[in-house]
């Protein structure tokens, strides 16, 4: 029985994803130049279904990159000449911040403890920012911010662009792309693919704030700065010899996700965490890390473990089934349990129903 | 048939790298995580592949980035405060000082016609240069250039950190490393495997210099700055979610290259490379576009082509044979063929006996 990842990414692979690789290694495709037609019409089409699954007006602009991290750091160098701002309540969302101090900007933050979300009432954000970085859903917590987070910030910072990072969410949120210029993730997570492909989203309006922070006299990098990429992108091309074979599996994956339908995959995703959240609920021995209901992850879940971790591990582990460890400090008391399109209802009943049986030893 | 690619990069597959893919599948590796005990092992593996393949010392360090564009970005954000001196005939080294300049730094360069390379007697290079970039194997034009060019240059710049890209010549040149303190390459081009990742090799004292740049006040890059590579690469891991089935893909060609012996595989690269020119020099509608043998490339062959391009072309394609176009404005008369490990001496043979066979139209 091939084993199952439960793991918050590198993940379960795609169904089909052996299939598709495949066809690649069929056609040839890891040898087509990355100048030629044929490799045009895949990133067109990869772009194209990402939009559509995601709900991003066809005006966005998708460039490829090498990972989410990366993202992260193209963002704030386009989009922040000085000034960044950080909601940070975990270690990705911590990574962005870092980013960007280490990049050179005057980068604030504003913290969460771990499981939780922020308070904008509290928040005051200064006139000077140019860049909000959000994580809508904080892997290493489980922590997701709900869509009125996003539109509150907003009116807060009106003139700032906002990112944000939908690395271990995306296609599940369905985001305001009227206040949100900048939405990046990776493959390996939700879309079921080998890790090595991030995908970054930006409005036109980022693209020209990109242009402005150059003209100013400030770097906004080199070879993966947003006009370079627009300028490859219009030929639907990268600047870079890309990850070929990565885009043409986020072709297929996402041609698959679009056949069964946005909607069904959130509502698939809901219907799935109902279950492992319900099964938590009625344990004695584990409990959902996130008390606030409305800030529980979908696709991300982080258990508080009371018993013996290991033994938890290592009986899922009889059953050819690995869940994620807490993240950091969390990883003595904690597992985390992904819920990505690539987990059946099947797949996520039977893990709850071993959980259930535990006895905590 | 299958189709064979003498492309430049992406090129011909690795023949087992299916095998390999099916493996890594068959495994989960692409599901592994990239902290686990089980990944590390892969990396340890496959950097020191890596360096023995390339006779690299045990002591240097092997980052793994995305690809060789990358690798130009960091080495010049690593080992240039302000200064950095370009060595520039062909596109792929214009991009590696492009890159310095829209990081910021004062890049200079010296630049030689298309299909030539250096007269080190003629150059100064300024006393404040503190990273002197230079292209082994300028993949646009077909010029490679000879060790004692290395050895020359350092004798002219001595305190100046020496980083050469062998993006598509690795594992041919066999560098003198206590002089070369930064190289790098991508898998696309001799190693056979799907583009996306770039190996980035450095010195102590390359780590040491990031250090004092950062410690200067500097910005030095963020998540893939020399320390933060270092301070992961201790435990074989990377800063972000890495292209884990990439790394595994050169363990696995590094370890059937180590297995026919890297001093075989130059040999052989040497006794195709005489076919390719020997076939060349014997036709009156094509010829090596690098006139000086010394500097003619062993992995990359451009060819001026007297005769209807379009046609050649079309002929190779009728045999299923694929091979590059010209670069930039050497599209329109010339061809390139690759010569890499991938490529048996018997598909060069009848590549070559085509060519011989071609009138022209």
């Amino acid at each position: 029985m091939p084993r199952t990842y439960l793991t918050p990414g590198p993940s379960q692979l795609h169904p089909q994803l052996s299939d598709f690789i495949g066809d690649a290694l069929r056609d040839g495709v890891p040898s087509w130049s990355h100048r030629s037609a044929k490799f045009d019409k895949i990133y067109e089409s990869a772009a194209r279904n990402v939009k559509q699954l995601l709900g991003i007006p066809d005006k966005f602009h998708c460039f490829f990159v090498a990972s989410g991290t990366e993202a992260m750091e193209r963002t704030v160098q386009n989009l922040a000449a000085k000034h960044s701002f950080h909601f940070v309540n975990g270690a990705f969302s911590e990574r962005f911040y870092q980013n960007a101090r280490e990049i050179g900007k005057n980068a604030r933050l504003v913290e969460a403890e771990l499981g939780e979300a922020f308070n904008l009432d509290e928040i005051q954000i200064p006139a000077e920012v140019e860049l909000v970085c959000t994580t809508h859903n904080e892997t290493s917590t489980g922590v997701m911010l709900p869509n009125s987070f996003f539109s509150t910030l907003k009116m807060k910072a009106p003139k700032a662009f906002l990112a944000v990072d939908v690395v271990s969410s995306a296609p599940y949120p369905k985001l305001d792309y009227s206040i949100v210029d900048c939405v990046f993730f990776s493959v390996q997570k939700c879309f079921g693919m080998p890790a090595g492909l991030g995908v970054l989203l930006v409005s036109d309006a980022a693209v020209a704030r990109s242009l402005e922070i150059m003209a100013s006299g400030v770097s906004v990098g080199c070879f993966h700065n947003f006009p370079t990429l627009l300028a490859y992108e219009k030929k639907f091309e990268t600047p870079e010899t890309p990850n070929v074979l990565g885009i043409y599996l986020l072709m297929r994956v996402t041609e698959d996700y679009l056949a069964r339908g946005a909607e069904t995959l959130r509502k698939e995703t809901d219907q799935k965490a109902k279950i492992i959240y319900e099964t938590l609920s009625a344990s004695y021995r584990l409990g959902a890390f996130v008390e606030e209901e409305r800030f529980r992850s979908k696709t991300v879940v982080c258990v508080d473990v009371r018993g013996d971790l290991k033994k938890l591990r290592a009986m899922l582990d009889s059953y050819d089934i690995e869940v994620g460890s807490g993240y950091g400090k969390l990883k003595d008391s904690q597992i985390r349990i992904a819920n990505f399109p690539t987990h059946s209802t099947a797949t996520i009943e039977k893990v709850c129903d071993l959980l259930r049986k535990w006895q905590g030893e």
